[in-house]
């Protein structure tokens, strides 16, 4: 059977980035699919979804999954369809997720681990790669788990216009908060106050953060959705109240560097104020998935929430498109299409 | 009546310290005592606590409490003996703790800020100073509360032979937990092991605090008391288990530095580890200080749990014997004797 199948292709990690994802990290082969097992399914890969984490992954640093070896293919969310099935539970044509996929025009899952993606009327299938999937966990229990936000709060959100970012915003006005979010450059600002209705943006590359802050939350801040680290952490953490909640998601000013990433600078305030923090990674939230997604289906169904995904076309340009989420040059939760929807 | 009354002395703020506390940092004064108001009770002291916290409210560092002006008393938590009264609810001779009091002989206090401090048999009235005083209180919340040990598990405590941590390795230790000190010297290690029940102790002072972690965590950390901040903490956080736990109660380390003292040099620990990092003071807990007092007084009536006093005769010796807390050269909670006991 395996004879009449195409070839894979499949991006494979040759040597771990130093700094930023260089040409020479990943590399494109081609390999024949194997035959399937009991209980395994061929899915073709439909979108890829690449993801700040990608970046660690691909590093050998202390990490909450191993990091991709040396010679193995690259690891990413995937959609895809199912071409063939020796499970009962899977038929040609399903959509499926298959776990933790990789960056592959064909993945072999096991029944065990792939997973049916849900079907929602008139919502397009990248909703299920971004906001009704791990981005919207992410930001759904990271706000709401971590942050418990209260009417009247204010909620500072940093890489606000990202996927993620994007979602806890809209989340926290939902639930009645003030929502700041930071971002780099007037577009995504204006982007975030007219369309996602935040209360107001701190345009990182034209403004000082902690002036933002003061101008924007004159009662400081109750919680933070932190995604970046660094510098503007630090601004935030200088202006949080007293029982403040940092939601550590990620800290993507850092991954791109070479050794230790520290703390905020004036850890004082932590006691002082009595402050929160907890790091996140959404896998440790999956099996509260429905929770999060019987909230979330009725707000994105009735536009309540708004979400976007930049859409780069082929496997061929996924090594170079993973770059963009490191200089922002992206408009949306950042996915590749690796073949057509059926 | 004011006029038969003996004169007060007080130590009073004079300058701000800079590093150490120095000579001219406060001043011995004597002053006369006013008249009583309606409610008001005058207040004989016999202890007064000596803290590390002392150090934060002399600066006028960010803080948890308003700091002390220039030209006021000293705050400073104290017990003593009822000698006057127009507060139908004290009676002279009743032991009384007046809320937040001073570096002072005498302290005029409230009725509805004055509390009767409680009498158990056998009990000395130090231990209402410390391991059933706010010291208790503070051990008690930070572990259990923050912390959640589970049996099993392993806690790590810096300054553990300090009147905190000696506290909060023990209800470790009856919690069912494995329990490792960090403190300075043979003589505090020793006892932490063998008069406490500690299951090791790592003296900073002659072993690096890394390898004696590795050396005695082989399971790595579970919950970090943290009363030090720096590189003690450092060597903490960097061997913390997934879902690790850090109930930051001080950072002692810090307090005569000038300057802002950063977190965990390794962050991107808390985000890989999810680690949670609460700050907290013990007045946060006062509302529930009856829950920790029902667990604690059976404790320490039994000896389940030791404690000791490192008592400083008379009001005058304060400022000098405030010092000692800085450089460790203290056995047990540190009190001044104001005046004796009745």
């Amino acid at each position: 059977m395996a004879t009449n199948w195409p070839t894979n292709k499949q991006w494979v990690l040759r040597k771990r980035p130093e700094g930023d994802i260089g040409a020479d990290n990943l590399e494109l082969i081609e390999a024949p699919i194997r035959d399937l097992e009991d209980g395994e399914i061929l899915i073709r890969n439909i979108y890829l979804s690449l993801d700040p984490t990608n970046r660690i992954w691909m590093s050998d640093q202390d990490q909450y999954l191993p990091p991709v070896e040396i010679g193995q293919v690259m690891r990413g969310g995937t959609i895809g369809v199912v071409e063939a099935s020796r499970s009962a539970r899977f038929n040609p044509g399903d959509l499926v997720n298959p776990g933790l996929g990789g960056w592959e025009a064909y993945t072999i899952g096991h029944e065990a681990m792939v997973q049916p993606v849900p079907s929602l009327p008139g919502v397009p299938l990248p909703a299920f790669m971004s906001v009704l999937g791990a981005t919207g966990l992410t930001a759904y229990f990271g706000l709401l788990d971590i942050g418990k936000p209260q009417p009247g709060e204010t909620v500072v959100v940093s890489a606000a216009a990202g996927a993620v970012g994007s979602i806890v915003g809209q989340i926290a006005k939902l639930k009645g908060c003030r929502v700041i979010g930071i971002a780099g450059g007037p577009d995504k600002c204006r982007w975030l106050v007219e369309e996602l209705g935040f209360d107001g943006a701190i345009d990182y590359k034209n403004e000082d953060v902690g002036a933002g802050l003061d101008r924007l939350c004159p009662n400081g801040i109750d919680v933070n959705f932190e995604n970046v680290g660094g510098k503007i952490m630090d601004a935030v953490v200088a202006r949080m109240n007293l029982f403040g909640r940092m939601a550590l998601c990620g800290m993507i000013s850092t991954y791109n560097h070479e050794g230790l990433v520290p703390g905020p600078s004036d850890f004082a305030k932590v006691l002082m104020r009595r402050l929160l923090i907890k790091g996140f990674i959404v896998i440790d939230y999956l099996p509260r998935a429905g929770e999060a997604f019987a909230e979330l289906a009725p707000w994105v169904m009735s536009g309540q929430i708004k979400w976007k995904a930049h859409v780069v076309e082929g496997l061929d340009n996924a090594a170079d498109a993973v770059k963009r989420l490191f200089n922002g040059d992206h408009d949306g939760k950042l996915l590749v299409r690796i073949s057509p929807e059926p």
